[in-house]
């Protein structure tokens, strides 16, 4: 069984019910496949959807333009979920690859990569979305004990479709959540026998 | 080998040298144990920081005084990290009864019920960090395109408190982070046979 040209058959695999474990990766792989898919069109949709925003007012002769730009936590989310939805067509095409070609299990280098950066990609999209949240909330709700005004009074167009953004992340980020679990499950149980370690 | 009275033996592992794989699993635990007193104790620090933070001041005759209960998100955060401590302490425990039975590996559902808390606490920590860290970036920084004015000019011995309780919650976060792929790594490991399916 080769990936990408450098095969590895670990530890106690060959001895075992080969049908029964092949079964299994390959729905393993057909759950990654989709999972990964549902990330990238989410977190594009995400993106995009943040990243579109504006709403003109006009007070008297002022006019004032809201986009998402005005506040760094939407910046860092659309950059974010558009790292995600990139980072995960990459790997959507590396399953489609490894599905086609029929492999089966990875070798060790190349899972540890996916494992770290699908675990820093899972944290990122938490962080950003806390962080969004919590910038959605002040312009909703306001923040009285600090006299920081609810800015979506003013912006109720600009803030829903916000709102929309931050929930297809939400999305995103728990297909990406799932996905890194398959993936500590695609490297760990290659340490399982001890010739493996 | 037992945990908690309820013991098994997962696949292959009987059939492999005894003696590599306790060193290794000896040194994972003991990993384990330090991260975890290290999260029970870095949480507890945050959570008392945060929560023990108050300043007063006085504007002419009014008098004003800054408590975490005045944005939402810290209290997210000390509420978050004591919870991670308390969890911590309990996990902690656990870990210390295991290297003194001298058990060394773990039933399935045990492992599923110990790594899903653990990741459900990372992304937490995560989460809170992410939503008070923007808040305080507000509080520091002010966001002149919706006129929240910095709060911390008025409140600087506040806010530095709260600094070095968020800085302490990211430490508590990094280890959290650790202990959720081992566990990952004592679970997952358990699935590499094909009988444990």
């Amino acid at each position: 069984m080769s990936y990408l040209g450098v095969g590895v058959s670990p530890g106690k695999y060959a001895a075992g019910s080969k049908n029964d474990s092949k079964a299994i990766d390959r729905k393993v792989r057909l759950a990654e496949l989709i999972l990964r898919t549902a990330v990238c069109g989410l977190a594009l949709v995400a993106a995009l959807l943040v990243a579109t925003d504006t709403q003109v007012k006009e007070i008297f002769t002022i006019r004032k333009k809201a986009k998402f730009t005005d506040m760094k936590s939407l910046v860092m989310l659309v950059v974010v979920n558009g790292v995600a939805a990139a980072y995960s067509l990459v790997q959507t095409f590396r399953c489609v690859v490894g599905m086609v070609r029929g492999s089966v299990l990875f070798n060790k280098p190349l899972a540890w990569l996916i494992f770290s950066a699908d675990q820093v990609m899972a944290y990122m999209i938490v962080a950003a979305i806390g962080a969004a949240a919590q910038s959605a909330a002040f312009a909703k709700l306001g923040e009285p004990q600090v006299e920081w005004m609810k800015v979506c009074d003013m912006y109720g167009k600009f803030c829903t479709q916000v709102g929309e953004g931050i929930a297809s992340s939400v999305l995103a980020c728990a297909s990406m959540i799932i996905v890194s679990a398959i993936s500590a499950f695609s490297l760990f149980r290659l340490y399982a026998g001890n010739k493996a370690w």
